[in-house]
């Protein structure tokens, strides 16, 4: 137990913070089960569970966690809003950058690469600089004004790399090869404890067990570390089943979407189309399987959004007094999609501020 | 006792809004003695002190309050900051918000109009927008895109009036001559007892008094708050003393330190000079003797900053993790002239969010 390559179970290395397994280039993941404890109210955001995470002693906090669970009429039924966007970088991502960042910290890693222009960037750039960590953000020199500028601002060196995605995610690869850590959150699992707390939380603010939550969905890290933090609760008894869990995806890239209908053989069919959902424009998920699984079991679903669709949701979010992103509005039609054949209470995640977008 | 007018002792009408003394034009104030009581663990955000607020019964909330509390080393000082940033518009307007636009539904408001561009606006929007209210924000047609951008998306209607501030102000008076309410962040008392809810936060989560507090102040709504907050507590045994209340003021625009330190002949000699600092440029903040004599009460000062010295502080919050805008920014160089003379521990209320501004 513990981390654990999926492809040939080898453990993680006590030292050194490997993107991929050395010896067969599999991804690893945090195979130790994440379980329920009482939680220590004198401690601040996630830490709060400080007994579930899998914390190695160093914490790299900026009051992530502990974000509002808002409610409001949607077409008549009382839904409940996780506002994501609340957190010190203004996304989901800081409760995972806060585990991760964490491990990176407790292993002395003073160097690290990032590849992401989007939220993730961002939280990266901040968590680095908290615990005093080196930071390069290697991101698409198309990549939007907005994030950028945040990233910057926590004094990480914004590196642009000409081409395409997988361009840039080379350039922090080699990168990574000349000593920094590539702090991959895809590739890495330490963040998946972190969005677990998600789940904990919303149990505690509901005082009672979601029918269903939705979340957009892009390589799937955040519902599958919630389907860990419910399934947590469930075997400690706090719970008595795991709510439905519900991907949002951008029509214009579904994979999830695709594999859960269709099976493996559907992701030949998924298109990288262009989307204002960026952050789950995701072709090939890296835990595609795992949260797929996550999601059936759950009882949920994955549902897909027009394009047409996204900008109307984010207004309508707007005018509930939620400001979110394009890729968090994707829930408001997913919503519309499913919520007749989801039990009470809905939680839907807005995961993403939008203070970050700006309309062309 | 309650909200009365300032000038001529008359108590607030039980009905209606009006935003100054129908009788005299006087100023309201809400003299009730805001009490510590024990706060309510079932209750989020501000809402867990309701026993402590003045409200009747309708509660407006986005999910405002219980802001991290996140220390960090200055100068090798260990100094608390106040992450307001992580309110759902994005500034500690919000608390105040709450209170304020739960006084007007409570009394049946369905029209609504404020004349601010920066985070008193977007704050009003979005509880305007929660609470099914009509919006109108007034503002100067040179304010910035980003700030305008958010009361949009909220559903407020965006008024841009040719000419000066106070053309701004005239027309939002106008309008509320024509019967919509003119739900005035400065005029109005009832956002007062919003932000004390920011002091009783910061003593929980100290487990302890601060010995300082420093703050942007720009009306000094804010300090003004906080000092009843931390009174109610002392009143209430809580606490033994109130920390010293500092307002950090632009050197550009600092009514309040020139009538702090000369007395109210000192006023003559501001100016209302260009500044980054926007969002504390008030040439004429509607509460000062109150604000003034609050932080003399708490042992406290003023301090000004010069314009050189704002964007290096953002710019150093930022490396920190904490990502403000430069009315933010002026506490970093508050901290640094008057840090060696406060008492630990140091709380520094960072106000508003890095993502509401673009450098030019
Ligand atoms: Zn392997
Ligand atoms: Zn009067």
């Amino acid at each position: 137990m513990g981390v654990v390559c999926l492809n040939c179970a080898r453990a993680y290395p006590e030292s050194g913070v490997p993107y991929r397994c050395p010896r067969c280039g599999g991804l690893f993941d945090d195979l130790e089960p994440v379980i329920w404890h009482d939680p220590d109210p004198t401690q601040p955001g996630i830490w709060r569970y400080w007994r579930s995470l899998h914390n190695q002693g160093i914490r790299v906090s900026l009051g992530e966690g502990q974000t509002p669970l808002v409610d409001a009429l949607v077409a008549g039924r009382r839904v409940f809003f996780k506002c994501e966007y609340a957190n010190p970088t203004g996304s989901f991502k800081d409760r995972g950058s806060a585990t991760l960042i964490s491990v990176l910290s407790a292993r002395g890693v003073v160097d690290a690469v990032e590849d992401s222009s989007g939220n993730a960037g961002a939280s990266f750039a901040a968590y680095a600089a908290r615990s005093g960590m080196r930071a390069r953000v290697f991101v698409p020199d198309s990549a939007s004004g907005l994030k950028r500028r945040q990233i910057e601002a926590y004094g990480a060196e914004l590196v642009p790399v000409p081409g395409s995605r997988s361009d840039t995610v080379a350039a922090a690869l080699r990168a990574s090869e000349q000593g920094a850590v590539y702090a991959s959150h895809a590739h890495l699992p330490f963040n998946l404890t972190g969005y677990a707390t998600a789940a904990f939380e919303i149990v505690e603010q509901l005082s009672a067990v979601p029918g269903a939550v939705l979340a957009p969905t892009g390589q799937g890290g955040l519902l599958l570390g919630m389907a860990r933090g419910f399934l947590g609760l469930k075997q400690a008894g706090a719970i008595d089943r795991v709510p439905k869990l519900v991907g949002v995806q951008a029509v214009a890239c579904a994979p999830l979407a695709a594999c859960f209908e269709i099976g493996i053989n559907g992701l030949d069919l998924v298109t990288e189309g262009k989307t204002l959902a960026e952050g789950v424009r995701v072709r090939n998920p890296l835990r595609l399987q795992s949260v797929v699984s996550s999601v059936r079991e759950s009882g949920g679903c994955f549902v897909t959004v027009d394009e047409s669709d996204i900008l109307p949701g984010r207004d309508s979010l707007a005018r509930l007094g939620f400001y979110v992103e394009p890729t968090s509005a994707l829930v408001w039609k997913g919503l519309q999609l499913v919520v007749e054949q989801l039990p009470d209470p809905v939680v839907v995640i807005l995961t993403g501020s939008g203070h970050k977008w700006a309309r062309n």
